[in-house]
């Protein structure tokens, strides 16, 4: 019999995916929820919407904030520093072929570690070089998986991926799926999704 | 010497600011913080940002998430279930001129007031009479009320609490702004802003 297990959706561009993708893991081993990390992409689901943009650039005032409301969560959650990466939001196109690509038990630390790259070292995700060199470090065979991340199979996989997000009626990142469909948005309602999971087991 | 202090702007409009008026209160006793009430109105700030309409009507998916979202703080807070109002978002004007009109000691009670009627009952408070019977309930002489919030003094006074707003950076509702500029935006950030308010003393 499974136990508890919660859906968590993520962008590698979005900000507060980050500190779900930093903070779930502790929280969910505490709460005993198994945790399915599905990378996907948010832009085919803003563009469905009618949106071209990320809302953080087509309202510098909501940004502003979102940077400030990030430095002072990172300083609670003891997180490092944010450095604020250019271009923002970054493409996570290929870092999210990569993840999916993975297998369930590499894919976390890989996402974590593009993560640190982009939201601490500031660097560009979009870039093939940060990507490579993430996966190096990780002691992965990066030509290699590259290379299968790249190949049409895993491109579909990825927009299956972002198509079972739009199925289950999500606008944003990070969001929470419990097994029942429940939908939570954002970082802000990490405990309340594990708390979901685990009562309904 | 003044104790710590919070600036809690509200629109009555918007479901996340009924939320916070309706915990703020104990909150910030608790905390030791003394808390302005400063209703204002959010489509003048929108509109100045070139959106024309809440992004709960323009992002309908948005919209389905934030009311089963309300539904599911409702029940953690322990406030009667949401009846959501139509037309939604309310046209809020008349209880934010009543409010800015009403003294420190009367606005807190008023505002809670109109809430409830718009989101527990489900009435609209767009409705004149609907904040005339809210008004009545908490046995104010109503229409010297109603006549006073609509006089040009006082339609200006709002107006001046719109303005004060937009130079503090706020575009959405609730916001929390500390003394030393800080801003909070979303209930899920009043326990932080109450927090800074406190330590900043």
């Amino acid at each position: 019999m499974p136990g508890a297990s919660l859906d968590f959706f993520y962008e590698f561009g979005s900000p507060y995916s980050y500190l779900s993708a930093m903070r779930i893991a502790a929280l969910a081993e505490r709460a005993g929820v198994q945790v399915r990390w599905r990378p996907f992409l948010l832009g085919p689901i803003f563009r469905a919407q009618g949106y071209e943009d990320s809302p953080f650039n087509t309202m510098p005032l909501k940004r502003a904030h979102m940077w400030s409301d990030l430095d002072r969560l990172v300083r609670i959650a003891g997180l490092p520093a944010v450095t604020r990466p250019e271009p923002f939001p970054a493409n996570g196109l290929l870092a999210a072929r990569v993840a999916v690509w993975l297998d369930d038990a590499s894919r976390p630390a890989f996402s974590r570690a593009i993560y640190v790259a982009e939201f601490v070292e500031g660097r560009d995700i979009g870039a093939r070089e940060t990507v490579r060199q993430v996966l190096a470090g990780l002691g992965h065979f990066c030509d290699d998986i590259l290379a299968e991340a790249e190949a049409p199979a895993n491109k579909e996989k990825l927009r299956g991926e972002t198509e079972a997000a739009q199925r289950l009626g999500l606008f944003g990142a990070p969001s929470f799926v419990t097994r029942d469909g429940e939908l939570f948005w954002g970082n802000d309602r990490l405990d309340m999704a594990l708390d979901h999971a685990r009562a309904i087991g």
